[in-house]
């Protein structure tokens, strides 16, 4: 019983990220939305847009990945995309959540956590870069859903959007064109400011 | 683009699951949960805990299915287990909402999503038996480590979560041991009736 009660320990202590709250407000602009409702709606997203990923990925692989790879906020605390100071020392507290959180589960599956972890953090694969397109494009949705809430209560503008999400056409040339179709479209509607 | 708009508006349609409340409170007892982070933290447990499965099971099978099970609750609201009145017509307002929301995506996508439900809800394959168990462990967690909250304001006796949660045992005979030492010391503390 010992190895199974290591991993519920493991599952009680990861409810925490129910509690890290996000800029993105839910699209209803009725309040912001935390990190394991982020988490569920990319690993949605991940089966229904697979078509969409311009090189051939492990949907298993996707999924798990964007699953746990918010979980090192639990310490760490969400850092604004936009917030350039916060951006500097992300890195290092991430990385002393992620020793603490993933040693609690036994050896085998804590190396699992860790290089599903790193590997989304690097964005070198086809699985990483996919993952990476969705963890962009989802906020966008959530903004642009909600008229733009916590784009125009920070004032960005259109061009750190793009700069921000360019890395989506890493991985698909469709999403990309959506989205680039989209942020036109919230600047006409005075959701971002124009560059 | 159509097919992707689509997709894109089933992708915003679901944003509202994030403010479907369930009975269960968080573990710190701060607020109740919703749909979007109890199916994230399903999806999580589906593989740190895949070993416990006494049948072989399709693990992205199972991940989808606990992702989308409780879709249906946008429109149909979430039905407490133990309100014997609600349960009754449940089944009928679920299937109303699957046919509306499911139909927002393209054909294929439609019957896979609607496939996944089903087979969930009958409980007649091993992905269906151990998603029905993780559904049913995932609560008695919450409840146990909030100090019982949740069962202590519905006055619950010991018996209605060992009927509702032996469904554990058809797919797990390590699960539902433990989980009957949990409910077991949670008599000794005070959580549950003793019947």
């Amino acid at each position: 019983m010992d190895k199974l009660r290591q991993q519920i320990s493991f599952i009680v202590e990861i409810d925490k990220l129910k509690n890290i709250y996000r800029q993105s407000y839910l699209t209803d602009g009725s309040r912001h939305e935390n990190d394991a409702e982020h988490s569920w709606h990319l690993a949605v997203m991940a089966f229904i847009l697979a078509e969409y990923a311009d090189e051939k990925v492990d949907l298993l692989k996707v999924i798990k990945m964007v699953l746990v790879h918010d979980l090192v906020e639990i310490d760490a605390g969400d850092t604004y995309c936009y917030d350039e100071r916060a951006m500097r020392d992300k890195k290092e507290r991430e990385e002393k959540c992620a020793k603490r959180l993933f040693s609690m589960l036994p050896d085998e599956q804590r190396n699992e956590m860790y290089e599903l972890w790193e590997e989304f953090e690097r964005m070198e694969t086809p699985e990483a870069r996919y993952a990476a397109a969705l963890d962009r494009l989802q906020p966008v949705l959530l903004n642009y859903f909600s008229g733009g809430k916590s784009w125009k209560e920070h004032g960005i503008y259109v061009d750190q959007v793009l700069n921000r999400n360019g890395r989506i056409k890493d991985s698909s040339q469709k999403l990309w064109e959506f989205v680039e179709s989209l942020l036109h479209d919230a600047v006409e509607k005075g959701y971002l400011k124009k560059s």
